[in-house]
């Protein structure tokens, strides 16, 4: 079958006189998540990973993707003649690299403009360039993919202002000003997450992330939603009237934008919005290339949004407690099966925890997909486990418990590290490296302007002293009941000018990963808040809004210093008092065992 | 007579049609310090200061400069006409919003391409043209200024390679072997230190950098340096020629430009070169805009420059310690008067300063003016205590001195904060805060590919908890008996990509400033070594150069960790192990007690 489709694309390749041919697996919206609808590249190799690119030229036929994917390509490549390029290792080209070596001066490659971020376009256009390649737009798999999965088609909803905390003809009109500073008159929003938020509406065509797919066009006059009419329900409709936004089909949005004035000064940010859009736009626009403010107005949380999410915090809380109380008692048993007597796995946990986050009010989906990492599965940053391929738990041993959830009043994101038993040496040096990191970055304070690249190290110091890091982010921005994942700031070691405003939520979550052993993980979401000012600026620090005890019997004591001990202690008087009132007497109990003071 | 000069000025901008015309005090190297043959802006405007730009219309006339120079602004320009824009104040315009606000569209604005970096001039050139302002390049003060000072004509020497620790041919040879890895076959070197590195050359045509005035020109099969024919000894001329080196006529650089063939690869770094030699490349040769690879090259030291840094900081170390011992001397007979009978000043101990350092082997001369900064004075960062304006010392109260010298073995940069008599509490917490700091830079441990800018924080993070800030860099590359202040790499809070390489020296200085009471800075230079490699990767650490003791006596032993302590201790016993022996018995004697264990 996928040989029948790589030939019927090479010959709609010779038609267009394509050489080569790029399959992209993302979506025209740049989202961490897709809708089947946009898994090109499994149509047309088989791979069903979450990150991959095919390359087809005319008699080969290629897919690169990263260390995380190899087993799982191998085995989906086979028999499709598709072969497989590792990019994580050092020798692998990358494919404009590829194609460079391998294809002729004069040669064309061909891509599907939807599924390139303007930068990403113009990076790919400039390094074929100059191998002498050219580039063409066009999409060649719509032709090819009968019965082609539909866009979803969830209603879409209004999100109450109680929780969203402002108007949308507020936020519009603070847009709308920032476009004029700007001397812009159009803004094309591409970003799913921000046409969620100015808009105030939510939907669930995306596993994990509440929004609907749509484009929107913020005009200095007028605003436009282009969405399949189906997820219009009247009272949507009636919503979006009342705000003065229009309504056209999702695939208006390209003769809408080719018949913008031509005088039009439109801006865009490039590393969000897709290559179809920018030549859908008239030749002579004033085209401005800048960071959408509707990003950064929305990283900025409002008192109101702030509120809701230590709202959903305390629910969480609940729900963890709950969760880790439950494994307790089922370690105590000594027990090895769950509740239909097989084995207990990592998939029952995500299972459990699920059902205990599921009880709390407005609570909606999880925030994404939870990793449940027992032992050596925990150093694995990425591990999932699916029902058919996951780790049956003993009570012995390290566990990794990252999840969070989506609550009407706003979006968590937790990690905790467990040892079912007595730590080794080991296991608490590490542990205790990462949760002195942990708080480090907790207790920071900093003037005004800092970025979160300038925090990072405060997380990895300690263990940098001992010769050990972690190679992912120590902080990614987190939306208001919308993305997991969202900026522009995080706290990180690689350059990011954003810095960090006040209102600003991130998480906090140092690492440490033993390869065959156990991972250890240690996070909580924190905002930033004043501290004071004085003659030498405006001070900034973070409140916590985490509210999850840790497993205190896995820190070396020896290795924390008496502030750090403090910390820890009035973290536990908090999580103490805000949460025990929320349990039954039995759990309160438990829980105000686990936060005694160290 | 400034007048006049400006009426001059304004007669030929009106032949050339020029609507306006810029004058930046700075010279075609982008040097830090200017040789008096480039102050052009004191030619036009009377004004002396070491930053400014004029901008001259054709019946206005203005000077920016920044807050140092408000004071001496306004006596210099008095009767010249010329306004003063304070440029450190948020309402003032930049040059491009002030022309763009008061010139027409269509006007044309002149400017001295050679005063210009090209990364400079096209930023320049993008603001006017939003404007609708074109930009001409062309030098209208030569014409003008009759007895201007000459180029300085001291001799070029040959820097022995027993320092340099390299040949030039083998530093020729790998500086080609990246231009072609960068597909060049032509390096444009405008920066005095990197032609002084490069071919292992120095001069002294600038104060306190040990450069002369020339361009370089490395072709893949030929090097031309442009130095005035003068510098130029037999014994130099012989030593270039075994290089491999022609030589050319300073200005000759323009025709060889020119001349270039057609078909040239151009290497060229745009934030160092400047316009004029940009203008003079021939239009269809192939230009690429990069960093030199001759300012990485040379800023990571091998280790027989690190050994000559090492012997340099001895001497340094030594003459500090006399002038430290000498200080305390003067300050115990409750005297307040000098040698001549007149009260002691700030700079009779910039002089006393020099006179140790002088005679130490092969020291040539301060890498920097010194800075003696008494009680308040310590306080204004760039602070210059001159013969004819300083204060006047008295044996109480806080002082800083930050100083530095250049010895042919290296270059060395190093602050001390001293307390004449009892401190205050403030004083011991401010000097605590920045010694914290400064420890914990020093100390830090980092995988490879760390920047200096996510180290940062590590010598701000305990003043930031007390609300207290200090604006200027932590740290700045250092050269090798060169620039005291060189790149790529620094530490400070602003973006920069330039990662930490073994080798790399620089320095780590915070500081805290109390405004009209007392500055505090503590200095020492760091340099990057290995620390280990493991599993997780490879780590680097500092290994500390300077060798002078701290003023204990302003510690604030409650807020100091057993860890900090320790370093003190370990560093101070080094001190005292490696200086004392270089030192009279006396003088060895009053080192060891400074040095003893807190």
């Amino acid at each position: 079958m996928i040989t029948e489709r790589l030939s019927a694309l090479r010959t709609l390749m010779q038609q267009h006189h394509l050489n080569a041919y790029i399959i992209r697996g993302t979506d025209p919206h740049a989202d961490e998540y897709m809708a089947d609808h946009w898994y090109e590249i499994t149509f047309i190799s088989g791979f069903k990973g979450e990150t991959g690119t095919v390359l087809v030229t005319l008699n080969e036929a290629f897919l690169w993707t990263d260390s995380r994917y190899y087993l799982q390509a191998e085995k989906e490549l086979e028999g499709t003649g598709i072969s497989l390029m590792r990019e994580s290792e050092i020798d692998t080209p990358t494919i404009p690299q590829w194609l460079a070596q391998n294809l002729h001066s004069g040669d064309t490659v061909g891509i599907n403009p939807e599924m390139f971020t303007v930068s990403g376009y113009n990076d790919l256009r400039k390094e074929l360039s100059t191998a002498g390649l050219g580039i063409y737009s066009i999409d060649l798999i719509r032709p090819l993919w009968i019965n082609r999965p539909p866009i979803p088609q969830n209603p879409l909803y209004q999100y109450s202002e109680t929780f969203a905390g402002e108007s949308a003809t507020a936020k519009i009109q603070r847009i709308r000003e920032e476009m004029n500073r700007k001397h812009c008159d159009t803004l094309l929003i591409s970003a799913l997450d921000e046409t969620a938020w100015l808009l105030n509406v939510r939907g669930s065509d995306i596993a994990f992330n509440p929004v609907a797919i749509a484009y929107t066009v913020l005009r200095t006059d007028s605003c436009h939603l282009f969405i399949d009419p189906q997820k219009l329900t009247a009272e949507a409709q009636a919503y979006l009237l009342s705000i003065g936004v229009t309504t056209h089909p999702y695939d208006g949005i390209f003769a809408f934008l080719q018949s913008l004035p031509a005088e039009s000064r439109v801006l865009l940010d490039g590393s969000r919005v897709n290559q179809a859009l920018y030549e859908a736009l008239p030749a002579d626009c004033k085209k401005t290339d800048a960071q959408s403010p509707v990003l950064l107005d929305k990283s900025k949380k409002t008192p109101i949004e702030l509120e809701g999410e230590r709202i959903a915090m305390r629910k969480d809380a609940v729900a963890l407690t709950r969760f880790f109380k439950w494994l307790e008692e089922w370690a105590a048993t000594n027990g090895v099966t769950n509740s239909q007597g097989t084995p207990m796995t990592e998939y029952d946990l995500m299972q459990q925890l699920h059902h205990f986050r599921a009880e709390q009010e407005n609570f909606i989906e999880e925030s994404f997909e939870t990793i449940a990492g027992y032992a050596a599965n925990g150093a694995i940053v990425h591990y999932e486990a699916t029902a058919d391929d996951c780790a049956v738990i003993h009570p012995t041993g390290m566990l990794l418990l990252d999840s969070g959830g989506q609550y009407l009043d706003g979006t968590t994101d937790i990690t905790r590290t467990i040892c079912f038993d007595e730590p080794t040496a080991q296991m608490k040096r590490d542990y205790t490296l990462v949760l002195k990191g942990h708080i480090a970055l907790a207790r920071a304070k900093f003037i005004r302007g800092t970025r979160g690249n300038q925090l990072d190290v405060l997380a990895h110091q300690f263990m940098w002293q001992d010769g050990i890091h972690y190679g992912h982010g120590t902080g990614h921005g987190v939306g208001h009941f919308l993305c997991c994942h969202e900026g522009p700031q995080n706290i990180r070691t690689d350059n990011n000018p954003a810095p960090l405003y006040l209102g600003n939520i991130c998480s906090d979550e140092p690492g440490i990963y033993r390869a065959g052993e156990y991972g250890i993980r240690i996070e909580n979401l924190i905002t930033v808040i004043p501290a004071e000012k004085t003659d030498f600026g405006e001070f900034y620090q973070f409140e916590t809004l985490t509210l999850c005890y840790y497993d205190t019997h896995l820190i070396d004591m020896t290795m924390m210093t008496p502030e750090e001990i403090s910390w820890i202690n009035a973290y536990h008087q908090r999580v103490a008092r805000e949460i025990c009132p929320l349990l039954t007497p039995d759990e309160a109990r438990w829980l105000q065992n686990k936060c005694q003071p160290i």
